[in-house]
């Protein structure tokens, strides 16, 4: 049986890492992105996204304006207004997204459909493009959103238009005669589909998910098929010449073992195939999702939890293939990669999934935004030279600061999703079991039987390994609580009242079984660590990372002045810690090691090196790029004796 | 006074190390590349450079087929074909070209315009898309054939074609009113200008190519003027969103210090400006050339002699980015770069210029070609895992084995001409004075007041530091031999008659006398050894290549098992030689080192790594994979004591 995640609204999140960057989303990213997607904000690229939509409602003249699914940035700031709402209703931003519905609603053609692109520019090819369209992705991303803001305001306006949208997609593709038998080019319209079964209870929708992963990768390839008709509408260049694999279509999705192409429409694949597969008991399945899930994080998954190894086509390469100074490493696809991680924790309990759920929330997407929350990164490199990201290079895609928006505007809303809904990745329950997948302070309340149990966590995460817990209302029948035992985790215990007290290992996840009120602290050492990669991993062999719990750290120009790669840790003379007041309060790490420092003539020659002496600092690498420009780097060489 | 370049039919070389790359030129690449532009090569890319020219000529109906500039890889063919017959005349081969110089004839407009692209498919176009159309280029080219051709073999046909070319860019372009003020985007007509006017004398050829020169970068930037034109035809998407540093447009040419934009364009470029700046004792361009010379060689170039590090645009990028995996370092910039380098080894007479002219033929040049002569490669990584170099990535440029050709085919019969030419590198003479820049075996002659000299040459390089040479007709006034002192050179000495004579170090060439027929010995020793690079190239800090002499080494994985990336040198344990039957003899290179081999579960893991001894073989670079596919590395990490 799944574990099932615990509505938003019964989750409180009080935390003392995550919550400062929590408060960004409703304080500055929300006000922000509403002011960027209504061009507002001197500097920042074009969004015009709300203005897409007053034109296709008839409310304005003018020209579609942006990418081919530019109606997403507003669906995934509902979406994260439906999240935030949900810890907290808001008066004035409630306003705002009942005014942005009903556009929306406006906006909204007769039969359900709605993507302005289509609506505005070429009305003839609705559906007729589903390789490059992203109509079913815009589907996807606004029935994400009006389940999230039903789902915190009880609202249904939203919620009605895209299930009448829903009806539309069940309508108009399947298997019947006249019917359409595509399948979408950049997947999530599976993920929303769900969710609207998931809201509804309508099946029609569940079924109509998992037909688009059944087709997938049939047969002969839609995509090369529908490119071939005198109708097609091409829309990237870099579309020609189409390789299925770049879509997850180039065999049946049952059939995959390794993660190939855009990386974020593939974990978008694999979390729709998670939940079909759990919802349908299809093993094959769940097979699958467990292969790909082990072939990316054992072979093709950063140390920072990015995926996505190609600059261009921000795909996935071949094995241990994890360059780190023109990779690609979305945030999207982080964020993607977190969500089938949580499914895959909730349906498998193992703690491994979860693991790389805290990896991710950790690393590669909370580097995603700078302190502020005013600035992004699409691309996160383990390693850059400012000078070196330069435009019309291998590595134009890296930008050496985040910006303040993109073209291509994917990533700042997803972030401000993932923040604003971080309580759907802390807990899974079933019955009277409880999962605890992350250590998040905050209070909580499920159902037991008739009981309502409440849950009050106060962890001391990622700093210490120190979380106290304190269940309420346990019914007499008992409850199982499940709390994680994290891989980075040394001498885990489990104390009740000052003792010690024995737990069962299942499966990664340490359980105790309660059978009245009781508060129970959870310990274990977090210590500084050298990482190192397997050595198949040319990029970082003979190198190592800092961890320190989950976070990964990383090297700082500002710290360690220029030159990162001509640093060299000595491993033998350990790590320490050094609390300290930046970034509103971290542990940084600090080794020792040597500089080369330059003493030839030429730029080559014979010579003998010399050395200097150094301390080296680390800081959490979600946190690089919050002084200035600098270099950075993840991996840092190590002294081989 | 510049140097004189001796004409290559009075160059003979017979070397054992050269002699059999040369033969493959008449043996092999010039009857294959002939199949290859007729498109009798099975499994090759098309070529149909010379149905375009039947096609324009009239011979033929049909489309224009190929890139922009197809017909260069006719006209340098052409070229190599001229070389070739300097060296021994050939009935069939010279009845080819003969035939092929009727064709270009025939297709030659009344005006003289030649270029099939335009005449074919766009005749309206013509001079109005300087910034893509290569018009220029091409026509560049056709003059340096043409020259070639006639130097070898004294008929004027071909030659009188280009003049009529030449005259009507002379007319076209310009000062003037009614004329174009434009300038070349792509630079080569300036070296065909160049070389019109050595081999006619007529100076409004050398004129032409000074204007260009002169115009380009100055005032408002005529490509971005020109693309603004209702007219303008874009045939590259890459043109979008110009960059003026791509064609070195940005800033006039005596004013640029750093080497930006395009590779081959810029050394083109330089090769022209060294050419004027000598013909005109024009200072500011001389000292231009210096620098950029410079900024190359000391901050922008590969240990190989590769130029240009980024696989987009095929560019320069930043001072010490230098990546090695995903570089570009395109085998016609290293020739360009020898051709820039031996025109500042004749103007300045300093060998640090010819050190790099050696430098790059027996490195990043010689690599372009298989020992077969059939495959190429046209760009040239200092680093492969053939695996990881696969289509739609980052890394999609970089090819794990030689191609048979190429979509644009520049390099092939670049190499081939180069090849053919390689008599020009050698000397070069002022009056009494002959400067031996290359040790390459064979005999030549040349004039001193009223005598012929005969020089006769026998080399080990670059296997061993021994010339043995042979001075015959030696006027009684004297003349002045000069041999280049290698930077790579240890105890240099030369000899007479079994005992060594003194000799007067004159920037770098060893400077003597001679006053009768005279045998002089030159001996140095040339032994393995570890190069570093400067510290601030990232790429390579911590590692170490092997050079012997000036070849520089690589790591082959049919040598040295998989996983290159981890072997580490033992430096202190030296290195030693290892005489081998392969490649038609070499002297490979071993050494000391160990291998980190695995020992962690996991992708990233806290473990210490486990090594096993290994001896390390090296083989020249400009030889690998020529014994099928496989990992290949010039640099290699070094233990850290």
């Amino acid at each position: 049986m799944r574990l099932e995640t615990i509505n938003l609204t019964d989750i409180k999140i009080e935390d003392r890492f995550w919550s400062k960057h929590i408060h960004l989303v409703k304080d500055v990213i929300l006000p922000y992105q509403w002011d960027i997607m209504n061009d507002k904000v001197p500097g920042a690229e074009s969004s015009r996204c709300l203005e897409n939509f007053k034109i296709a409602a008839g409310r304005r003249q003018g020209e579609f304006y942006g990418a081919v699914f530019q109606d997403t940035d507003i669906a995934k700031w509902m979406e994260a207004v439906g999240y935030s709402l949900s810890s907290g209703r808001n008066q004035e931003l409630e306003a705002l997204a009942d005014g942005v519905v009903d556009l929306l609603a406006e906006a909204q053609q007769p039969d359900g459909y709605m993507d302005t692109y289509f609506i505005i520019r070429e009305p003839d090819k609705k559906w007729k493009d589903l390789c490059e369209g992203h109509e079913l992705y815009t589907a996807g991303h606004m029935m994400e959103a009006a389940v999230a803001y039903y789902n915190a305001t009880g609202k249904r306006k939203f919620l009605d238009c895209v299930l009448k949208l829903g009806d539309l997609i069940c309508e108009t593709f399947g298997p019947g005669e006249g019917q359409n038998h595509g399948y979408p080019g950049h997947q999530e319209v599976e993920i929303g589909l769900i969710k609207l079964y998931e809201a509804t209870g309508n099946r029609k929708y569940l079924d109509m998910a998992k037909y688009f992963l059944d087709i997938r990768g049939l047969g002969e390839n839609y995509f090369l098929k529908e490119q071939k008709s005198p109708d097609y509408l091409h829309i990237f260049p870099e579309f020609e010449d189409y390789d299925p694999r770049y879509s997850q279509s180039h065999k049946p999705v049952r059939e995959q073992d390794t993660a190939e192409g855009h990386a974020v429409r593939a974990v978008y694949m694999y979390c729709a195939m998670a939940d079909v597969a759990s919802a349908y008991g299809d093993e094959a399945m769940l097979e699958a999702c467990r292969r790909l899930w082990e072939n990316i994080t054992e072979k093709r998954m950063y140390i920072t939890g990015g995926i996505g190894s190609s600059g261009i086509l921000e795909r996935f390469t071949t094995d241990y293939d994890l360059p780190n100074d023109y990779n690609y490493s979305e945030t999207c696809a982080s964020i993607g990669m977190a969500l089938f991680s949580l499914r895959m924790a909730n349906i498998t309990r193992e703690s491994k999934y979860a693991d790389v759920v805290e990896l991710e929330l950790y690393n590669n997407i909370l580097a995603g935004v700078a302190l502020d929350g005013k600035r992004f990164f699409y691309v996160n490199p383990l390693e850059v030279i400012p000078g070196n990201c330069i435009p019309r290079t291998s590595r134009e895609h890296v930008k050496e600061q985040r910006q303040k928006w993109f073209g291509v505007a994917c990533c700042p809303p997803n972030i401000a999703r993932t923040l604003a809904s971080l309580g759907q990745y802390i807990y899974g329950t079933d019955k009277d079991q409880i999962y605890m997948h992350l250590f998040i302070s905050g209070q909580t309340c499920f159902r037991v039987g008739n009981s309502t149990v409440s849950l009050e966590v106060e962890s001391e995460l990622p700093w210490r390994g120190e979380v106290s817990t304190s269940l309420t209302g346990v019914p007499e029948s008992g409850i199982c609580i499940n709390f994680r035992i994290p891989a980075y985790a040394r001498d885990y215990t489990i104390c009740s009242g000052g003792r010690q007290i024995p737990y069962e290992n299942c499966r990664g996840y340490a359980s105790v079984r309660v059978t009245e009120d009781t508060k129970l602290q959870i310990r274990f050492s977090i210590e500084p660590v050298f990482v190192r990669a397997d050595v198949k991993v040319s990029s970082d062999v003979g190198k190592v990372a800092v961890m320190r719990g989950p976070l990964v750290y990383c090297l700082e120009e500002k710290d360690n002045g220029n030159n990162l790669a001509a640093l060299f840790a000595d491993t033998e003379k350990g790590l320490w810690e050094e609390p300290s007041e930046e970034f509103g309060g971290i542990i940084a790490v600090r080794f020792q090691g040597k500089k080369m420092v330059n003493s030839s003539r030429h730029l080559y020659e014979t010579y003998e090196p010399q050395y200097e002496t150094r301390e080296i600092r680390a800081i959490p690498y979600a946190y690089w790029n919050n002084r200035g420009v600098g270099e950075m780097a993840v991996w840092v060489k190590a002294i081989i004796k």
